[in-house]
């Protein structure tokens, strides 16, 4: 099974020709969509989007991830082994948060180009590089034997939380925005757990602050604290707490992005 | 198989995850896009689309669909087994057109939690309960064994044309509007049938009616009936009478939406 | 394996109406969507995608392709046999880069009807003509079973470059404009090759003007030649010179479109 995460869109032949040299090699493997609609080069959100649904894959998935403006420059390209898993795209950091999860990471740079679609084209490594590379590492190729592995693969850092001195507020920020323009903060359970029943915590009072305001109301669902035309927070699915306008964009409205801090009091 | 139809868009997350948890238990399914691009939360044109294509899967497909407001409050999760085929996702009207067309059908509450993800989110059932279940059911697992059968289950209502007292006039009304604001009412070859050849049904003079203005021209294909700037109405594929301009929006330049009266005047 | 590629988009039931009847007619068969976001009835941008990847599949694979403005009208429906592929679609063009790429093409028009699907509507061949022909030749029906070879199939000319008379200047135009804005020309590496190294052609002074301007960047690839708010050229991944604005769409900027002229001029 290989999956496909791009900045491609879905209206070019750009997805369609990876598909095309995938089945070439391997006709009957399955191919499924992530998404192509990454915001174009935006490696953070291609990461995010990558790290919130590839642990739901099973063991032994390739996931192909191809957010790569260095295309044709002397970036690398690797292959990941992580999780039971394997991933190919270009090492710029798209692969940050399967580093940060999985405790057996093992990188290889792709070296060895009798694995690669020929001639490979200067602008489109997706189809002439890592498609092929996917298609033979889902036939059995194992990850050594494409190049020697690396150690200085590159993250990108992933924010989080910040514990102030005095113990009683919590730094986090946005780490991402999806379509809906919710907004997704670095906060898990960890640092606000709420209970099943109730609105509030009830161990202390705690004040949200995000973007130059209280956020008034969170519940563990969007229907328990969603309030017309007022931001809410909930426990998303990702794990963490987003801050969401019913039937509006959060992020357009309160003016947020990714970066935007976000404050958590306990009083 | 098992096919997907929900309003989660295909830039995030969502719809991989649903994937990978149906891949991981049953890795070798077919998963069939119905659409993901239902309007945010809109159950009716989630009921339509579904609607008009389920019966053009064959006999033992899954069809998932969720288009979920309720997700997180006290609203029922169901499969129902209808038409040689099963639906699974929340009970709010979701597959009201298929309870409409069908003659058996036998709808089962979500009860059996051990076919679910855990832990269960509160805010996504598409991945933890629906996709999970559906799996299991394309693995053989039968719909009694995820709960009781319930009577009570929720249908939205499907508006029926009407005859007028005096028999020349029939009230129908738009259905749904689709991506190119093509205008589909509830009218079908029953209220008005013309002849492979001709304009207009040879047997009487009929006018049809709609936003204020009378349709003039119409046909039993596009290409037939269309002029440009004048709104036209053609047998669509769906089976309904649609109400179309060339290359615009009917709905935008008729100011026309769903629930919009048609008539349909026999003199 | 069925290939798409269709104007449809993908949020409304036409797409999904497709797969239902092949997969009823072929439920193991693979379906890969190509595109289904060709602009409405714009048989030439079809045309061109199609073009762009169809090579990248393996022999055998049938590709479907519906962008069909004449549907309901007197146009032909066709199989083509080119390439070790099949093509199944309406005889309007569609197939133009197939026929001026392939040397062996046949074509035959779709004739018998025992292998649609009835009744066949007026506006639905997608559905009712060309899916289940598809999916009928993918279970090994051979093209000359639908009907008879024809020679009078419809080609759209495809604007090839032109030397002027005393040889240094290259006349080329726009082939297509993709959803970045990016404006892929007619001109190959036969036109203009640059070396590997080189930001220009070592042999010879040239100029490339486009829109009333002179581009004065251009490479092998996105990287080597991208200046913010200046256009410029690289070879592209179809095999065409394409101009481009980094972050931005070259042809909104620049005022272009299809068909729009491309000079080189060697000095």
């Amino acid at each position: 099974m290989i999956t496909l995460l791009t900045d491609f869109g879905t209206a070019d032949y750009f997805v369609p020709a990876v598909k095309g040299v995938i089945l070439s090699i391997h006709p009957t493997v399955q191919i499924i969509d992530l998404t192509h609609e990454i915001p174009a080069q935006d490696i953070t959100a291609g990461a995010f989007t990558l790290g919130a649904c590839y642990q739901n894959f099973p063991a032994g998935t390739i996931h192909l991830a191809v957010v790569d403006p260095g295309v044709g420059s002397a970036r690398r390209a690797i292959v990941v082994r992580a999780g039971n898993q394997l991933f190919v795209g270009p090492d710029n950091g798209i692969f940050s948060y399967v580093y940060a999860r999985e405790s057996q990471v093992h990188v290889f740079q792709l070296e060895r180009d009798e694995y690669f679609r020929h001639p490979v084209s200067a602008t489109f490594h997706g189809r002439d590089v890592f498609a092929p590379v996917a298609a033979w590492l889902s036939r059995g190729l194992q990850p050594e034997a494409v190049g020697r592995e690396i150690q200085d693969y590159i993250g990108i850092e992933i924010p989080q939380p910040l514990n102030d001195a005095d113990g009683n507020r919590v730094i986090g920020s946005i780490l991402h925005i999806d379509r809906f323009g919710n907004c997704i903060t670095n906060l898990t359970e960890r640092e606000l757990r709420i209970e099943q029943s109730g609105i509030r915590n009830p161990e202390s009072a705690i004040k949200l602050l995000f973007a130059g305001r209280e956020i008034g109301q969170f519940g563990s669902h969007f229907a328990q604290s969603a309030v017309k035309g007022e931001p809410f927070a909930y426990l998303g699915s990702a794990g963490f707490w987003e801050i969401a306008l019913w039937c509006d964009s959060a992020a357009n409205r309160l003016g947020a992005r990714r970066g935007t801090e976000v404050i958590l009091e306990f009083q």
